[in-house]
């Protein structure tokens, strides 16, 4: 049995010109190493792939169940014994030492020849500079394997692509809640939201979504953002704890909870009556969604769906970032991004660069445009997640998009 | 203003003979750029600290503000425009360019000369590697910082033990909601636990967890073990979601949840009537325990303290690691470990290596006995987070330690 993405995984390997992957990572959870080992879960670990097999190195006898989990999806096994763990340990030998015995002891495995060696994962940066010396040592170049690794995680397996949808299910589950939430509050004096005796802050929206994803087993490793009307129109804050939620105020909430996969949604809502602008920009916010949802299928570059939401909002009136780079008014960011292990992956949507070619089936990426006025403090941002298939796309987060939550 | 460590620092980089340390990280949660932040959430950044001072790099001015909360815990720092971001972006430089570039304008501004540099943080192993080349071009050399960045955060500012006395409350309340949930629940045939009209199961015990945690702001990056009778046996199981837990029993429960810092607390508990072998260990581990907290003071060694709770096991007749290096029965594990913005940390319970060197005032540590008996079906371990105080320690987890959650 091989492993499912080696083809890929060796054409990348010929394009750098390099003979092995060598992936170090301190956990399972490494963006680099989670693709070769399912769902296993294992504390310090390092993948050694060659010539269409892989090679996974783990460290205690402890987790031998969890390898084997991992083997059983096409990877070979070094256990600690192959590399005289338990007598490294004995000797005193750093950390640092134990690496470099396990790694050279499935360089030796798969037959890698000297040559240069892509490496990839993330160690502590002592850790990859003493390996990058011990393969010096061995006959081996080490170069960067980052490129490689974004183009080889870019490419999902179906398993990958059910992990997203997995938890863009959660995350509609936590939209719902929080819409609910909001519908259900009344307005006090002050314009102020209040749910049983309590204000409605931005530390209460963001517990609830917490607890929601708590409940499906989900974390939020990178936060979340909860932005009310003045904070939700710098496109930079996650939001102030504190900060009572008021009727008639775009409330930005953006979700990106990570399972064994990121999702990443959001929803612009308003109780009550909102100021006019608001209302007109969530109108071409809308649009833009809509359209470039319309427009996603294999062999669209991300960069041209961004360029026609620039032409779209300029026609509007609105700064834009490829006419007006450094706007912090009207439109300030790009379209969207891939997303996988990490929140933000390939493809890209930038103009040059890695991953910015065309949409394939399979790809799995945001479309996010926003419109924000720091003057009139509002901002208006829709993101859904998405992935895309032979024809078009499927819509991983099915929301309303209705400002006003009590008419979700 | 220098930052708070500035003295410990200058003294390990000159025990390094390094110039200076530079801290490469996609986040501010970088257990090695989090001390130099405070509480500022950042992505990617880098950290160049000589001389007494630190400068801290960002890349985006959407993080100014972010940046400045950090400036105010005493860091210089060093925008994206001082080394030309949006230049450097319009050229179409790569990611490992324009960090190279940050760095260098940190390193001169520092006025850091040739010589070795101490590299720490987590970044992609491809981004060290083209550091590491990049600054040997500059004259200097690059070295591990990881010894020397365990050593400077085994210290810890007031802040930073707040931080983890803080996750130790959210740690107490999520054992107290577990505690409760199977007090309340009723045994039903085969003597499994329900609670309304559903199993408790190992999945149901760590989603009200992870609630309570996510109500207190905090994640579990780590994830739980909730590990009954067989499964608890073993020592590195954490738990089979769909298994139903049953009267008499043990079940193990180890959480660790991280909001700044981690806190780590164990307890074993067991509905109704416990069999004799676990409640005779419990006994044990408990006296094991208690001895051991009495003991934890400055000067004594994390090693002493695991070797009399050796002794006291051996004289029971258990099996114990020292002499019985392997064993997966008795006792097969170190007494703790010390807690930070990792979950292991300084100082080191081992007898030989990092931190093994006697306990000192504000190192926090885990107290963590335990047997196990996976041929009669189950483990029991009792931990407690401490703080070493200047006579003796704190405990942040008093909790009480009986078996029966009814008794709780």
């Amino acid at each position: 049995m091989t492993w499912p993405r080696s083809n890929l995984l060796g054409a990348l390997l010929a394009e750098e010109s390099a003979e092995a992957l060598v992936v170090l990572a301190g956990s399972s959870r490494d963006p680099d190493l989670a693709p070769f080992v399912g769902g296993a879960r294992l504390g310090d670990a390092c993948v050694v792939a060659h010539g269409g097999a892989a090679w996974l190195v783990y460290f205690t006898s402890m987790e031998r169940e969890e390898a084997a989990r991992a083997e059983a999806g096409g990877v070979e096994l070094v256990h600690p014994a192959d590399f005289g763990m338990g007598t490294l340990r004995r000797e005193g030998k750093t950390h640092e030492e134990i690496l470099a015995a396990a790694v050279q002891t499935a360089l030796n495995r798969a037959g890698v020849v000297p040559g240069r060696v892509a490496i990839a994962g993330r160690p502590a940066a002592g850790i990859t500079v003493a390996m990058a010396r011990t393969l010096e040592e061995g006959g081996w170049k080490a170069v960067s394997g980052r490129g490689l690794m974004l183009a080889l995680r870019r490419t999902k397996t179906n398993g990958e692509v059910e992990g997203v949808a997995s938890a863009a299910r959660a995350t509609v589950d936590a939209f719902e809640s929080v819409a609910r939430m909001l519908a259900e509050s009344t307005v006090r004096e002050r314009g102020e939201l209040w749910l049983g005796e309590e204000r409605v802050t931005v530390a209460r929206v963001k517990r609830l979504a917490a607890q929601v994803f708590a409940g499906h087993g989900l974390e939020q490793p990178e936060s979340s953002i909860v932005a009310p009307a003045e904070e939700g129109a710098t496109g930079h804050s996650t939001g102030t704890p504190a900060r009572v939620l008021r009727a008639g105020e775009s409330i930005v909430v953006d979700l990106f909870p990570r399972g064994r996969l990121f999702a990443d949604c959001t929803r612009t809502l308003c109780v009550g009556e909102p100021p006019e602008g608001l209302v007109r920009a969530h109108g071409f916010v809308l649009e833009a969604l809509e359209r470039s949802l319309e427009a996603v299928q294999p062999g669209v570059r991300g960069w041209t769906l961004h360029q026609r939401v620039c032409r779209l909002f300029e026609n509007k009136g609105f700064a834009v970032p490829d006419k007006n780079p450094g706007t912090q008014t009207g439109y300030f960011h790009l379209l969207g991004h891939g997303v996988g292990y990490e929140l933000h992956e390939l493809p890209s949507f930038r103009k040059t660069g890695p991953g910015t070619d065309e949409l394939r089936a399979g790809d799995v990426v945001t479309i996010e445009p926003g419109l924000y006025d720091p003057e009139a403090g509002w901002g208006v941002r829709l993101e859904d997640l998405v992935v895309v298939t032979a024809d078009g796309m499927t819509n991983l987060t099915p929301l309303p998009y209705a400002l006003d939550p009590r008419h979700w």
